[in-house]
């Protein structure tokens, strides 16, 4: 719709180097990163410069996600900012007129699917927005759902708790006016050890030392959830390498710190080894529960960016570039200073640095640009090299896959 | 693949200047019919000029419908020529070892769907090959089923009898190994009166005179069926418009020339409407039947192109640009004069000028350029312009679609 | 300025995708033939597709060469059409407002350059339009000074007589008034034999016979010439391998056709041997002389495409593609019918076909496009593939080129 | 020649995506600035990303300026780094096999051209490298001959003193084996209110307290100067709106701090108005001079740049970012740890950040990237983004120039 306005006579001025919206597509496909589109003369576009992202990374999949109902969502697709005019006036959806269009289109995405797991318990898998430049985690239909459907519903929130944790509860929750009863903090031996400094091939090994020191990095993690008012259960993933003192010493360290422990053998047992932490999470259910947001919508962009960065990931200080300068002024001259905040970082660090393991602090943050998810409903400071189309390996799976007269496949796995 | 391959190394030495594979999407996007992909630097693929086209444009699209089976299918992906490399060598989809995986992804579409018309009458749709780069009619699997559960089975071909019908017999029948027992031929009376020289706008006028004129179009069109050794049924669609003098002079006509006539009121009356064209059907095929192709696959590409030019559409002559010698030259080379000749050519004319009405005759027939469908099993010479990516008109439809709170989807027509 | 002026708000209007001017370099550059510009973003430029072409084939270059003085060189750069607007009207030099500028950057340019040969004979060298899109000659200023300066005063006009002295007449002669005395047509025994059917591996070899095949060709540009009304020298370059026979031949034909005949051994002997040839020059020039051009300035494009196709290439048709009627349309619809016409055509043959040799008769020329060069004042119809800018060999001179501490450079030939 | 290998079969293997050598052309043509080149199929080159700079920023320039000799020249050209193979070797112009070539075609260019200015001063104009990326003087050639024919040769040196006679010493003269006698401080009363805060439209008016606070800036670039061991003389040019209050603070503070003064009023009286400038000079050449570089060229890039950065501006520290890392690990294994550092820093101000004006201290200097000039003999810390193409303005001089009948021009000024 945005390519053919332009050919057929621009009517809103659009400037072609100023469309900020992408176009997607479900490859993993690098060829399709950066391309020039409209080449050929008059009747075949206009030239200009573009790119496709993968699907998960369309605001289109954030908003489908976070819309309470359809009509939310034909709303929040009309406020989707899709570049800007020749004399620099915002271009929405709204204005090509296709809202309702697209509506239509995802009139039958926006249901939630209910699926089971192999052990037929009852699970709903609907959107997947991308955990760096959006919020990372699913439908807010599938959630109500759930939660009218049983008595305990868990959902995921991707990345380390740092993004996916604190991007559930100040964007989800909050859109959605939900209130979680508890949350399970998941870790493992092995990454507690990186974080203490071994390096991936030596994981396997016993060391408890190692394993000591990177328990800081566990610590922050629950004080950043417990600063959220709910009650925290840490779920070890039990890997087959964990030694018993190494186990011992993280369950003691969660004790101490108020944390319910629970060693997770869902990977090895099934459902069977998830029934502790069933129980613990019950519990937890049951405690005092005092759920808040990190920040106030309305406080100022740099002030939500600020609370995050200083108040969860312990940064001594935010810097912003030039760009993310500019950024922040437009957004406030768009009028869009209250949108939430939906940080794009690095998830091997607490930090935005991927070197920093452990519990970094008093670093300093830098914001290099901010993009603006008016549709989404939140702004995206970018702290890093954000990768949203991915590329195929050396040797893609497909050079595997065959199939057989009979039907039978193989090379999948 | 190819993308990924290129970037992966180039162990093929594949030209990225002489791929001829394009991209496909079903969209209507004329801004990605001539793109350029792999820009941004080293990690982000090697820039090329390509192009995207409708997904019923692909070259796996006719030969999903040309396919006796799976397996065949695979071996025909395998075949597809994809480029060629620096040192001139042909690249097929074989050489980059996808065929299995391609197979795969289109192990459930190769199987035909049955649906059924407003009427309950059971009816495949099962793919779509454009009728001007490929050979426009449905898959031989559904042919095949057809046949298998019903008494009589009708399947379409589209454009004009000599592109439609001659590509249905010469191609599909010949790798299928059907053999028709009758042909129904379309025609109206708006369209032999456009074809004796009336305007668009002054059809619904009655005007014997140029539907006399226009006949001979409709003879010609009898004659190159009568030819393939097949009993003909003219079915002309009646519109409100026709006049009873003008009917009667296409029957009379009809009759003169050895074809049954029947005037189909299924718009109007639905399957009712139908009864007479079915009873002549009926007749028809019951009728002696000398099935026969219009030439020898073991020809050379000249005499095929030679025998449907001069013996279907008129012409006296062929010409060949610089350009379609090379790709003859390089279709020799490559061992490919076996493939079954599939034209492109317009559907306003019996001859490859729109311009020309009725039945002309004794014109030079220019093919510009010949393309190879190596999987397909066909090559096509080009004698027009081919449009194989269509573009959104000044209003497109979205505009106008909506949804409301209730579910109610207003504007699709 | 161009490019400036899309930046700058494009205040015009210009469409992107409809500049039909190029830019210009003196390199062999086959990478610069088509490029994509302005890409970046907004501070660099509106992208667009474009290209280079070498100096000599720039509108300017036929200009300069065709302006009687820098006022008319002014007037006509302001003529140049360098594209069209969105709404489809014209925009010339003129409108961007700097046919000032281009004529003071022109000023020095314009002036022609006396040089002198090895023998010291005065000579101008000024001007090389592409005598493919352009006509082929020098500056209508060269050529007056030479005029003015000498009793004799020689001009060239590159490619075949058919293309290079037709343009002289016709173009330079009539814009600048010009009234030639007398024409030398240069010919070769190796020219004539291989008009005549002869490899060019084997012209070093004795062939009466041949030679006499291809003489038609010979007598084709007499006959041409002669239309014309100025008397005719025929000038044979004598090459080492000639026979006497078959230089006798040529010489009684050309007696028998009424045009003088000159052994010119210039190549050999330096001016000495071209004394003869300045004495038949003499001689022609007291001759009777009715010059005329071929067509009238007045006359439709379309008959002065005919009067040269027909009356001097030998053409029995001239057809236009779908392009090329729409060129001339529009040249209707832009008051520029009163154009001349400088043929684009292959100087390998009489006729647009490179493969026929000797003096075709009766063939059908085809006209791809018919460009405008509205300031030079002529309109070009192309009949073949031309380029306009060359490519480096597989072995350019650069790799030998070489220069030494004493400044002594090597591998220049 | 870079891209006609490509075309030519790529013998060397150069990655199209690593060319890190770009075009030149004597334009302010933003829309060059990235471009695509190679487009249109197999004969027409191959596609990649590229793009034009002004002459000046060409590698070239440098090396034009810094060779002793024309066979200096020559190998320099040779060890121009052009781009990268597909298994990351270097390639240079002397694998191409064309510096021969090169220096052929600059073999004019290399002497330096004498002029004189409208008082009859003799004075070279040869060589113009960017002060930005390159080292911003003119040849060593030139600044040869005239030490040779004058007593005393006066060189300018580009920008602010921290980045023009910072190359000048540590580049040029580490080259050439210079020994400059004295230098020249050039400074205005409007430079130094400015770096004491004031706005460009106040600088009219007297403001001996902004005067004095930006006098930090003069001090900052005196220290500078006389940390190389060469007198210094502050050659402040003055303006019609200086008062004698600001111009005897400057004189004072000049002499506190060791520095000969002088008032040059050239611009208003012509060689009068520098006499006292001259003798100024003439003196200080007359005192002990201790010339030394500013950093050891065997030092590493860090240890360089650091030396610069924290000796000459005042930085407290220096950050890579990670691009800058990998140039300057890539710098190391390529073995060209050794050459000199040719910094890319802004001119607003002594610091990397053009609003820190007066004399910033302890800030940290971010390198962004590290580009390398092999031929020239440096390597280019960039600090910021530096414009290597000028564009025109909204309303060009071309709009304006004229010439008429008579050849006078107008317009230029």
């Amino acid at each position: 719709m945005i390519d053919n306005h332009l050919q057929q006579g621009n009517e809103l001025g659009i400037d072609p180097r100023r469309i900020v919206w992408r176009r997607v597509l479900d490859l993993n496909e690098r060829a399709l990163r950066s391309v020039i589109v409209g080449l050929g003369g008059k009747p075949h576009g206009v030239p200009r410069e573009s790119g496709f992202d993968i699907t998960a990374a369309s605001e289109l999949m954030a908003i489908l996600c976070l819309s309470t109902d359809l009509m939310d969502l034909k709303e929040r697709v009309g406020r989707i900012i899709i570049g800007y005019t020749y004399d620099n006036r915002v271009v929405k959806v709204g204005h090509l007129g296709v809202a309702g269009s697209v509506a239509v289109l995802l009139k039958d995405a926006i249901k939630p699917n209910l699926v089971q797991t192999l052990e037929g318990v009852p699970a709903f898998v609907h959107g997947g927005p991308f955990a760096n430049i959006a919020h990372g985690c699913n439908s807010i239909q599938a959630t109500r759902h759930g939660l009218k459907l049983a008595d305990y519903f868990v959902t995921e929130a991707g990345f380390g708790a740092e993004l996916g944790a604190e991007k559930f509860f100040d964007i989800k929750c909050r859109m959605a006016g939900l209130r979680p009863d508890a949350v399970v903090l998941v870790a493992s031996v092995r990454a507690l050890k990186m974080h203490g400094g071994v390096q991936k091939s030596d994981l396997s090994r016993e060391n408890v030392d190692a394993l000591n020191s990177g328990l800081p990095n566990l610590e922050k993690h629950i004080e950043n959830l417990k600063s959220f008012g709910v009650p925290v259960v840490v779920a070890v993933n039990r890997f087959p390498t964990d030694s018993r003192e190494e186990l011992d010493a993280v369950m003691e360290r969660c004790e101490a710190l108020g944390a319910s422990f629970s060693l997770s053998e869902v990977w090895a047992k099934g459902g069977q080894g998830g029934i502790d932490l069933a129980e613990k999470v019950v519990e937890a259910c049951k405690k005092s529960n005092g759920f808040r947001f990190l920040y106030d919508a309305q406080a100022s962009p740099r002030e939500k960016i600020e609370a995050i960065a200083k108040g969860l990931y312990g940064a001594g200080d935010v810097q912003y570039t030039d760009a993310a300068e500019k950024d922040l002024a437009s957004i406030h001259d768009l009028g869009l200073d209250h949108l939430l905040v939906c940080m794009a970082k690095t998830q091997a660090s607490i930090s935005d640095d991927p070197a920093k393991v452990g519990r970094p602090d008093g670093f300093t943050l830098t914001v290099r640009e901010v993009r603006i998810s008016a549709g989404a409903g939140f702004m995206v400071p970018i702290t890093g090299s954000i990768m949203t189309m991915p590329g195929l390996p050396k040797k893609p799976a497909a050079l595997d896959i065959d199939i057989d007269a009979e039907g039978r496949i193989t090379g999948l796995f």
